[in-house]
């Protein structure tokens, strides 16, 4: 496998899978990670979009948990060929395809009101000074809801997932309150909801969130992860989930 | 003080107060208690309105945080009584007024757009049996969202409070989408929101939520309570935040 300059390969945590990371286009975190392990997936046969897919790593993950047929779509030219090595490197030939796509001209033959679950780990933040620009279009890209934003995210998981399909997605907890009123209004009801915190004693820095296609009200709020010890290191509780266990 | 038939003095924890009960018509739980240990008051001066105020518990417990005054609503005239003859057995005599009234034809002289804090502890339940309410209409009402509805509450919070003054809520966690979204439809926005486990390792089964009339977007997810240890204890991290430590 030949590697990019400033690439490297890294494990997925209590997998064999590994990853190819570039801190300067693009490094999955313990983000794409969670959420690859909190949706609710079909195990035997299915369909599941992945968006905003970065390296392909939730869908990678996911190979581990399904035998679906798993399409992640990514705006970015450099991390669609990232994830395509990637697969390659854990030999994964055709489970999943990487789709090069705008998730607002996403091309046709993806179906729309057909998966069973969606899931995306979309820009978190709503504003980019242009000096960040700047400095590392890929990151900013990556980061910034510069050419998506949270409502667009969210109407587009809706109209791919089938009805009574699962959506679910990762973001800061500072927005559950726009993903709860965007996921209402684009008939994806909340359901299962699970907050990250850095240690115990903080606030939480992350929330894990699923709806279903034109599902009945009502939340269920699961009990919140909490992700480093006093000395740092991930809380044994946190690794269990984090490795799948 | 009399007694009537079947009631019985209870102490809120931590505090010398002492509240008037009536398991047939109303007794307060941990969710009165907490909603008043979470909303943020002025200290020194200011206007607090509790819709739903039962036995008058969280304007009472109110009394010990701000010396702000306090007006409680409550439609049951039952509860209203008891509420007055509670404040009678705290000599509380100036600091909180109880209104019985409907919350939505709360009387003229309650001024709108005027208080600083609205706090709320309404009735969990949207649907009620007719042997629920045949039972016990006293605690039907309390419960059941019969003579009020969660949007209802949310609305006449927004029209009582001042611009950029606060709304608290208990509640269940399974309506937190309707809560969040009937917030913002009603400039409401959410800006604090802690949720209750009974147990480490169970689903939050209350959640807290304070908001900002036209506040700025964004939401902070404050470290979760755990009630009970294995052996169904209070947790000592519990009692501290219980009895305002």
């Amino acid at each position: 496998m030949n590697l990019l300059k400033e690439e490297r390969i890294d494990f997925i945590a209590g997998t064999p899978l590994k990853v190819i990371q570039s801190p300067n286009v693009f490094s999955f975190s313990i983000d794409a990670i969670l959420l690859g392990r909190f949706v609710q997936v079909p195990i035997q046969k299915g369909n599941i979009l992945d968006l905003c897919t970065g390296n392909g790593v939730i869908p990678l993950l996911l190979t581990t948990r399904t035998k679906a047929s798993l399409v992640g779509v990514e705006i970015q030219s450099k991390l669609v060929d990232m994830a395509r090595r990637t697969l390659t490197l854990n030999e994964i030939h055709n489970q999943v395809e990487i789709i090069e796509a705008d998730l607002n001209y996403i091309p046709a033959n993806i179906k729309k009101d057909f998966f069973d679950v969606v899931t995306c780990n979309p820009p978190y933040f709503e504003t980019v000074t242009e000096e960040e620009k700047n400095k590392n279009i890929h990151l900013a890209i990556a980061r910034h809801e510069i050419l998506c934003s949270l409502e667009e995210v969210i109407r587009v998981c809706s109209s791919y997932v089938k009805q009574k399909g699962k959506v679910a997605l990762v973001h800061r907890p500072e927005r559950l309150t726009d993903i709860m009123t965007f996921m209402r209004a684009y008939r994806i009801e909340p359901k299962r909801i699970q907050f990250i915190h850095p240690k115990q004693g903080k606030e939480a820095n992350m929330v894990l969130i699923e709806g279903i296609k034109d599902g009945k009200a009502g939340v269920v709020c699961l009990p919140p992860l909490v992700v480093y010890n006093e000395s740092g290191e991930y809380r044994p509780e946190f690794s269990q989930v984090y490795e799948g266990k």
